[in-house]
């Protein structure tokens, strides 16, 4: 049964300042099912908070990280970085948040001084910035996870996968305080995260509604119909686009699409011509925008090359690999097409997130269509398995089960 | 001595309808000197005008066409596209233009009905767009000059080095009426088309005024100094850019640039590292914008790569080489740069060319100094001269000399 705020207050009042004891789901060694275990989460430093988590979910990005193919190993870890929380107890100098206050952890945080937080156009901080490789706080250099001395390294700044963690201040961005922390809306909440920021640098509602800005009546080309490009076409719908294209390689993702309101569809494989070409038919000449979540170098030529010359905006959010290079020819860029990447889809996480939060309180965004599992925290490996076998599009992982 | 309005217009009523006997400079052969000739210009037909030229000037553009290396080759041919003129009779159903309105002949035109016409963001009109390989008329598909019944060919539907010229309706801006007719107050409505179509596809003004955008006290990187990079230059500067860095491979033009409001200046010759490093170290991570104007492809690489992550903006206005390929990291595009091509400035050439001549006559404009030489239409052969040996950004040429 959920706590409600008056318990889980009362518990925090009596830990600031003293190490936390509690669950966390450590991966011990790449690819190897999580181990819950009982650590120990130290009290925060300087600018840090402690947060008692409520409900995280599974992202293809701690999947990427915990099955570490081609990147620097960091293990043991602590993963997740989607998540609803309440801030247990503030370190020195924290004067935006207070205990009692309901954050969504951020994996790229906003220092609110450095010259990217102090643009208008950027959300790019010069101090929180995503860091992968990175698995201690900035802080002292040092983990606040450790199991009988040992530390466990944190991920992305956040590690939601453990029932108290400790984040930046500048990682947690503060929400409207929901009197009822029930199941229902507290998972939604820590969802909104899916919507937000599928993928360790994007967060394709954003990509689409703040950055191709497609206008009512557009039309607007989506790559990759994972829970990234649906969550890109939720935002295709909510700005009044009325032809949403699908493209996928997995014709069967096409029926589920329609929910999060793609009208067309377009599986590659079945046409000999390049996906471009095949668009620029279908829509006279290309799309006003198009929105590439897949992260392959094709895809994201392609995406670029199906919009229409003149006004045609591509947005690109999947994330390439090392080695890969895009490559097009020049005429396609000056016959005034625009391309441009996003970083968490544009939002200054803590500016920015409290409105999409009352955008999905008011009905405007769609989140309960993304959830399509849920598993008390004790499962976390069935999320995993949900995940790989391509069953779920978002597992919710509840903490308090 | 230049004639009057009145004189002019006089000479005019009784030639409409008539077929006109002229001098113009013809392109008999590729890369030989134009020769002048007598030539017969046919009555404007459907939606035609037929205009009066009274300066005009050279530009690369015309050079590269005349030279014609590497594309098929087109003649006899009469060159010319940036001019000052005045409509001397219309063809039917013309009835933006009457007899006697001052125009700028653009090689690019304005249908006003078309889909790019009709959209807010584009100035690529279907009907009218550039196009340097058709030599004649879209009504009957036949030239409107010729010289003892052989037709000679039209060139991006201006052909300005000629007394007389027939273009489309849609190619011709109307812009106020100059009461003064003055050698310097045309030669400069003349040349304002240097500052805003000083390549076959853009306006460097536009490029920068209408979209890089440079904000008040911002950093623009201008890559080549020649007549478009200077016209970039006064594009930012005119938007209140700060540091103005142009890219060179050629350190004499440093100094000229100076006058263009160019602050500091890179030769990529002198420095071991990629001139995009040498920007960011100048300027601590990137410039907020930049504007490509020698269609080099290396260029244009480094003109998207020295720009900051987060929102800084490339513009690309020099027009490629048919193979080349634009080829980056796409992780380059992640981090929230853009990526912008700009045709003709993105002005619309009929709807937009009035309010920039206004700047001019404002005195926000300075156009002057782009002007280097000056000579009678007989000597026209000069103007590829001085053209040729960089000697020049813009040689008026005098009609009525």
């Amino acid at each position: 049964m959920a706590s409600t705020v008056g318990q889980v207050m009362r518990r925090m009042a009596s830990t600031a300042g003293q190490v936390i004891r509690c669950k966390a789901a450590v991966a011990w060694e790449a690819g190897k099912p999580l181990v819950i275990e009982e650590v120990e989460v130290a009290p925060p430093q300087a600018m840090e908070v402690r947060l008692k988590i409520l409900f995280t979910s599974l992202c293809h990005t701690d999947v990427y990280f915990w099955e570490a193919k081609g990147q620097t190993p960091l293990f043991p870890r602590i993963f997740g970085h989607e998540a609803g929380a309440i801030v247990e107890s503030v370190g020195d100098g924290v004067t935006d948040l207070k205990p009692g206050d309901h954050v969504l952890p951020v994996f790229t945080g906003e220092c609110k001084e450095c010259r990217h937080c102090k643009s208008e156009e950027s959300n790019m901080c010069d101090l929180l910035r995503i860091n992968t490789d990175r698995g201690v706080m900035l802080n002292d250099g040092k983990s606040r996870f450790s199991i009988r001395g040992q530390p466990i390294y944190h991920f992305v700044g956040t590690s939601t996968f453990s029932e108290y963690t400790v984040v930046h201040a500048g990682c947690a961005a503060k929400i409207i305080r929901l009197l009822l922390l029930t199941k229902f809306v507290s998972s939604a909440v820590g969802f909104l995260q899916v919507g937000l920021k599928q993928q360790f640098n994007c967060s394709c509602l954003g990509a689409t509604l703040n950055v191709a800005k497609p206008k009512k009546g557009s039309s607007v080309a989506i790559f990759g119909l994972g829970a990234v490009g649906l969550a890109a076409a939720e935002g295709a719908r909510i700005s009044g686009a009325s032809r949403i294209i699908g493209v996928d390689l997995n014709s069967k993702r096409f029926e589920e699409a329609k929910k999060f309101g793609v009208t067309e569809f377009v599986n590659p494989k079945d046409h000999d011509k390049p996906v471009h070409e095949v668009i620029a038919e279908m829509t006279n000449g290309g799309v006003d925008r198009s929105v590439e979540c897949t992260g392959s170098i094709s895809a994201m030529v392609s995406a670029f090359e199906c919009v229409h010359d003149g006004w045609g905006v591509a947005v690109l959010v999947g994330v390439p690999n090392k080695d890969d290079a895009f490559k097009t020819h020049p005429m396609n860029i000056l016959n005034e097409r625009t391309l441009k990447g996003t970083f968490f889809g544009n939002y200054k996480p803590r500016s920015d997130l409290p409105s999409v939060v009352e955008k999905y309180m008011n009905k405007e965004l769609e989140l309960e269509k993304f959830i399509t599992h849920e598993v008390p925290f004790s499962e976390i490996n069935k999320a995993f398995e949900y995940m790989l076998s391509g069953a779920s599009l978002r597992c919710i992982i509840r903490m308090d089960a």
